[in-house]
């Protein structure tokens, strides 16, 4: 008996959730992807809820026309002001990344304490605090909003990068200690700061005052935690078949989206969402 | 006899164009103004020439529906990427950031070697050295990608965006040495460029060898340039009429608009063009 392959659509903004994709491909590779990276309007993390579930919308709902049976929504923005008009949206199944994020962090986190960094538009939203807080977690939450342009400016292992998020990881446990917080988990709360994990990781050793701090990568889980409900990991070694799309320059995705799934993309069709 | 007041629009990406309806408004103040900031697609510069082309005309011929009778582009990308398409979709006069910039660099330098430096769309698309070799002028570009998003970080005197300027600058000007070229002339080719003028100045202070160099706003100049043919200074004090509208968050234009039109804003209309 042949077992049918599902289809599953992958939405970010940008590149950045390519990383999720990248995670579903091995631990879910018995279903077939979709990726929509909206180019022509990103960041969304800089911009207003309505704006934000007005462009994830209109992304989800052509990803389910092409026919993508599950959502995995990649995008931390947009998890975090749109998941609710999103499910009323489409039909299908959405999975989001902040939901699975805050459940990693309780599974990580000895102290209950948790420290998230994200977009402004995340950060302003308090999704990862109320994820946080149903889960019987106390977060706080920082915007970075330099990370994201470091990173597509390529500077990853670069003194400037080094110096901005020793700048932010410093105010978070500033912030955090203030509180009277003994953190021992940070999650990563947006696709492109997986890049800067080592960058991070070594801020936090620096800026830490006792407690030591396990970094956790919201994309990472998210694949983990939509892989089993989506598809089971295939036997022997199926290659998913992978289809992308953009809605802006096809050339700069491939090229900037190389550095995120780290493997050559080829067949990037061009889109026409509006705007 | 009373003087017919014309309705100019000014059109950026974001609010970085304010800092030309700024110098409009005294410089040209027997007109009225609408200002558009398509907030909910910024920023253009990273984007591609079909995509900026498509979300500038859209823009445009709002500005004409509310009744503008002449267009100043602010945003040197939709200047650099789509003044041409301006043209063919609009009746009204179209004056864009680029030429002003490239006739002001004229006058400015002795040397006929001129900087520019601009987001990387505008750089990608070659549009000041083209300017500037119709001119007679030779021209370096660089693109800066990390400047705007540290104005709008409000990093604005910092150690981290003098770091950053002066990577930039150091690049730019080993570049034009390299070319044998003795620039005296820099080209701000972005909006937001002016809020870093003095970081700017400082840097070439820093790395110049030898030559003096004269920093240029292009968006002033676009100022100066536009007031004579559009409207002349008004008689004593008067007070042109504004109108602002913003694609995104009108509560957000507001907050970041302040810093570049360096007065408070209110009254900004929300529209919808689509996307």
């Amino acid at each position: 008996m042949t077992q049918r392959i599902p289809t599953v659509g992958v939405f970010d903004s940008g590149v950045g959730g390519l990383t999720v994709l990248k995670s579903l491909l091995t631990q879910a590779s018995a279903a077939d992807y979709l990726y929509l990276g909206d180019t022509a309007r990103l960041p969304y993390g800089s911009k207003s809820r309505a704006t934000v579930a007005r462009y994830a919308v209109s992304s989800a709902r052509f990803l389910v026309e092409q026919g993508a049976e599950a959502l995995v929504i990649a995008c931390n923005t947009a998890s975090a002001l749109a998941l609710d008009a999103l499910r009323s949206a489409v039909e299908v199944p959405v999975i989001g990344v902040i939901e699975t994020g805050a459940t990693a962090a309780l599974q990580s986190s000895q102290t209950k304490d948790v420290l998230v960094i994200a977009t402004a538009a995340t950060v302003e939203s308090h999704a990862y605090s109320a994820g946080c807080r149903e889960r019987g977690l106390r977060a706080i939450e920082k915007a970075c909003p330099l990370l994201v342009p470091l990173v597509e400016e390529g500077w990853i292992d670069h003194p400037v990068t080094r110096e901005v998020t020793g700048i932010y990881i410093d105010d978070l446990l500033s912030e955090a200690s203030k509180a009277g917080m003994t953190a021992d988990t940070l999650v990563l709360g947006c696709t492109h700061y997986p890049l800067l994990r080592s960058v991070i990781e070594d801020s936090l050793r620096a800026h830490a005052t006792g407690q030591a701090v396990r970094v956790i990568d919201s994309a990472h889980v998210t694949a983990e935690q939509a892989a089993a409900p989506l598809a089971p990991r295939a036997d022997g070694q199926r290659k998913p078949a992978v289809r992308f799309y953009a809605t802006d320059s096809v050339e700069k995705f491939r090229a900037l989206g190389t550095r995120f799934l780290g493997r050559a993309i080829d067949g990037v069709e061009l889109v026409d969402l509006g705007g």
